[in-house]
């Protein structure tokens, strides 16, 4: 431990949530250097939606890596390169309608989204960019300028511009449908608000705090785009890769973003990658404009690619997603009536859930006392007051249990000082499948 | 090819050059799916000092992977990252009197400038930063603005502010010492240059030209930014891990940057991986300001960890570098007096050298001339006129000759046309060692 | 008319819609070259308030120009500049319990912003400004950024940065309170609303459409910037000076603003003049930050002085606006309800009055016939939509009525295609006092 | 006094050096409240070139006044603006084959800037604006991004972009032809200086310490526009209006700028004023693009076209300059040497002059000991060490001896601890003309 006290910077975060440090994992088991085990509810903030180390993939990297197959490549053409776009094209795109050109772009959320924002703004000549309040798009200057948190813009030591936050659906309260607020200033030429590039979207927004999206308003926003001729960018880092029930968090609503942004999950082996996806009509960009050195990350193509053959060739793996969703929802609702008298908001999409409570202290507390249990589990939104559970999709109903098992002890333990009345409580385990 | 063509974004680049597809490589030597073998004297643009998977760093790589180490660690403490921090501070810290503190960002080059300028603004409480003319330091938005090539500030569709461009080392002419004019302007109340947070500087100048600063100017560099209370970055992406001779680049100036950008060649394997050192006084982030999904690409601690370990344990890899980049220098000398009638540029510093063509044309022609010969080599510079080597630093003394004959062979070629006097010619092969 | 079409720029505007050659004007009157009179109901956009050429400010005008006092004295200390402070200390600040600090900028109401601006984010040490949507503040550099309209905007020719639009009081909707939505994203860590140094309004906006904000909203805006700390600046340029019935248009909402920024009728005879009133632990401006050579434009201390020591000294000027703008309400009023059939939008507050139209061309199309039956009248609003009247405060009550007269029969003409039933047409004239 | 101290903004600052009310001028001669006279060679900052008051404009000025002539006409048609820009083709503009238009911009100095740059940059559609070291272009937001002084540019509170800085003629010292680097960056593709609308230039730097470009670096700046296709702006603020020895500063040189701004004593009497001249081709401005409440002060358009008919109907006025400057420059070279051994060194053109000291101290304190003898002299430069002269151009021979013989008693107080060796001093009067 001393190592790390030593020579890693403060912008440390998760390790003080979680000071042990860690060795080993498989699914959604995680295992410190003591040898104690962990059930992994954050699962990578998104990024193991197949679990660690997915045995699945696991032999085609081993192999891989004995054969000597190219690691880094740079932006060349590879096996491995052709392999993913092939199955990419086949199993995802082709079946779902979507004729997107690929870009690979450095292997971070961040730098997908700044390729994003730079070809909307190139190609449309114009320079504002529409985000939403509590977004989080990355902390690199283009994508920190359209991320709502103040705690990470104030890093920047420097102003943030080109960018306007617009109310997230429910931001202004119940019944006010706030894309006709953006329709309304878009269609004004004096609102102040200069004509957008783009606007930029999360289905479920999840560092901001597991906030949902109705479908109603995502089309609804679709629409507005549309009818003013501005790119819409559906940012589908944390919500992507199956996260809310199928592949793109955005097909439910039946819309078709402009461009979409992948990365965490995508490799399906926690590895860095990172993607663009232009209707093609966008991929106006000249040979080179947009480079860095890791945009070739051979090793997740052929994960990322052994994830899209195992998982994604059927509707058996979705409908899992949703089935266990469902059951997290109902767990986190009868959480809520026993130990909040309902006070708490649940919130989120598919296996994306959040229990929004009263306090950044108390989510805190929860967390910290399942975290004692044995359940690795995080918060987000502006004060860090939303319970959410990231956890593998891939996690067996028998863990899925026992995490929401050891979740509700935590609550208990944590809201012991919120008077509940009989009529408030009810069973929750007894509303579970 | 077909499924590129189709699926991949426009904005490729070294493909276009390479229009192969690649299947293994190992050392300096690359292969095509048709078997076809290169002699790989690009080297991941930096990423690739110690050769593709460098057999000495594959088999803990695999035993990693096989054991179900932690691939994907967000920024938690893993097994992988103590040892990684334990072998950086024992090998390559401590020997060089070095007390950085180590931040995890995002693993590209780009991330790690971008965390750089942040703590520098927020720490001295200042917005602009200065960069040099030719300098590169990626293209996510905040390094874009660092960045000078105008073919990628383009790109933004925004303007980039915060930086004022000074002319780097030779800008200005011989003879004129271009960090007086730095002095003079912080000096001047009235220069209208806002007094900076930091100096960003590349020692060698890779995407720009190899433009190798003067041991002299660093120094002075050093001394201006010291005297004005200005940080000094110095990106270390390109030019560090070796590729001058020593671990960093700055070390034969005997100059102690504030902050040290290192990504590129560290992880010792091509994967992902980007630090940003910083002076411990500096270590000003408050958790999580600066965040990112995949701070801890753990494959990579654990080859770069073999890297140092092997590498870095004592000064015979320094000195072989220093041999092999002598003799580079001579055929790079040779070449110029016999086919250009000494008029290029001979450019660079240890084995991080370039000849400055009359051209991009010029210069492309000979690169394309020697990968019709298999050797993979690429140009950089403001119009590409420069043809550049960042060939393995572990190459073996037969196919380094090898590499230089085929690229002294495409100079004859591409230079046919420049009229060489007899008393300008030498015999390049002659004077190597 | 030759030299305006050989030398004057393609900028001009009004007079392209009054096309003659003016020549003097006295008064609510104005006559061209040709002898021809004019009603002005124009008034200088807001800057006649009392008329041109005031009688009982020509004769110290003319005196202080035959005694050679200063003329131009930069900012230094004159004995007229002594005795406007005094009169406006006297007859304005002190009545009213204000105790601002005069800052003489330079004479446009442009500049008085600038200062306003820069000081409030040099005291506050924020960047951000809130402006509102139809807000019009000038177009240079630092008050174009919080205008909102699209047309002056583009003028730029650069990002506008540094300002958030919030919508202006009713933009969202009947009882939709928009300082609601102000609360909550200053009260909301994670909006993306970078925490502001002032919020920027007019009471009533004047370019923007004759848009008075309700008392209500005004007073909830002010206790939203007590709350936050943020400093509200009023801008009063057009809507000052005894304009909406009092000397400040924020008067009768009973609110003290931190900033105050004064122009247009100010100097009482037309002449460029303007200040910036600042609460007294604002005023941390060191000598000379803020400077510019026309702030000692000691002609307007005269005549200012003389126009508050008339007019200001009781309450009978104020009681004859209040009384004139409610014959303007009723006469619109009728108009609206004769000629629009009640659908056209009634606005404003005092004499600052305006009728938004169905259209721009409509709106044109009725300044056009005034202008032809002898009558000066402009339009504003986003879209030119809104017929506005600026007439002098001291305009005769013979000549309101002739020219509201001329209104009226200009509005018959325009709207002749309106099919106007019976039950919604009235007598617009038997309902004026 | 006190009325100042109580109500007047901590921002003025003439007022500090000059702690007097001033109460009547004529000429060259000011007289406070008590009576006592001075000689002012700080003559309205460059507004008084004419001199306080002319008396060959007054009777014009108050015959307009007396018949009621258009005070305030917005940008109507007036007679006023009819016949200035008359005799401005006539006399100023087609004598010295220049055919710009006019543009009427709000009547100060900054405001004029801000028009020029914001045409420059809609019409070239860039963004970036070259400016110098030392320049000085006034305060508001667009102006001050191109106003090299960090006073002033601290006060903003924001960041300032868009604009480049490049060094000012002799800025890298003797030998060095700075257009020479400023050619470089233009044409090189990776200097990082994004290609530029327009170049900002002074041809004689009045705030910045009275700097005369060479006419050859003039020239050779004209050139590198050209060949860059860059607009040209000259801000002739301070230098124009025959300050330089000709009407315009740069005619000496014989260039022809894209874009010239005049303000300071284009009025003739102190009047604010200020306009745009810019070639043809480039007055693509929209109606109403660039609009303010005080682009049509009449009065100053009778002064101005009586300041021209005049002084500017042949070429008596030049010559008498021409004489003036010379007979101070030489004043100031005895000056120098008597007192200061040589070492300060002279600046300046025409009878914009300059004496610049070892210090801001020194400067401040010969100032002062002027001030105590009845002369009216001010500094400039970065550190305010510039002792500088700006008399009337009109100003008496026998004024303008005795304002220098109380300068050089004033240098004679504030030198006298400097050592000067019988061999470095001459007798400073003698070499008077």
């Amino acid at each position: 431990m001393g190592i790390f006290k030593e020579m890693e910077s403060e912008v440390r975060s998760y390790s003080r949530a979680f000071p042990v440090i860690f060795d080993r994992a498989q699914g959604e088991l995680i295992y410190d250097r003591e040898g104690k085990t962990y059930l992994d509810f954050l699962g990578g903030a998104g990024t193991l939606n197949y679990g660690h180390n997915n045995p699945r993939f696991k032999d085609a990297l081993l192999r891989y890596i004995e054969d000597d197959g190219i690691t880094h490549g740079l932006d060349m053409h590879t096996r491995a390169k052709a392999e993913f776009l092939e199955a990419l094209q086949k199993h995802i795109l082709e079946p779902r309608d979507l004729d997107y050109v690929v870009q690979f772009t450095g292997p971070t959320g961040t730098n997908c989204v700044e390729a994003a924002l730079k070809i909307a703004r190139k190609v449309t000549g114009r320079e504002n960019v529409i985000s939403f309040t509590n977004g989080f798009h990355g902390v690199s200057m283009g994508a920190l300028a359209t991320t709502g948190n103040s705690h990470h813009r104030g890093a920047a030591g420097t102003t943030l511009g080109g960018v306007t936050f617009m109310p997230f659906d429910g931001y202004l309260g119940e019944g006010i449908d706030t894309t006709e607020y953006l329709d309304k200033v878009l269609s004004d030429g004096s609102s102040g608000i200069d004509y957008p590039a783009a606007v930029l979207v999360e289905a479920v927004q999840g560092e901001g705090g597991i906030n949902a999206a109705s479908l109603d308003w995502l089309r609804n926003l679709s629409e507005v785009c549309k009818r003013h001729e501005v790119l819409l960018i559906l940012d589908d880092i944390q919500a992507g890769c199956g996260r809310t029930g199928q592949f793109f968090s955005f097909e439910a609503a039946g819309i078709k973003p402009d461009i979409v942004t992948l990365s965490k999950s995508l490799s399906g082996y926690g590895l860095p990658f990172a993607i663009t996806l232009l209707a093609p009509e966008l991929d106006q960009w000249k040979p080179g404009e947009h480079n860095g050195t890791f945009r070739g990350n051979n090793l997740a193509f052929v994960t990322a690619r052994a994830a899209i053959e195992h998982y994604w060739t059927d509707d058996a793996f979705e409908q899992s997603i949703q089935k266990k969703g469902e059951y997290i929802r109902q767990r986190f609702d009868a959480i809520n009536k026993k130990y909040a008298g309902g006070q708490f908001e649940l919130r989120g999409r598919g296996m994306m859930r959040g229990l929004a409570c009263d306090s950044g202290d108390r989510a805190g507390a929860i967390c910290k006392a399942a975290f004692e249990r044995g359940l690795i589990i995080e918060t987000s939104g502006a004060d860090d007051e939303v319970v959410k559970t990231l956890c593998p999709l891939t996690i067996s109903d028998a863990n899925l249990r026992r995490g929401l098992d050891i979740l509700e002890a935590s609550f208990a333990e944590a809201c012991a000082d919120m008077a509940i009345t009989e009529s408030d409580a009810g069973d929750s385990k007894a509303d579970a499948a």
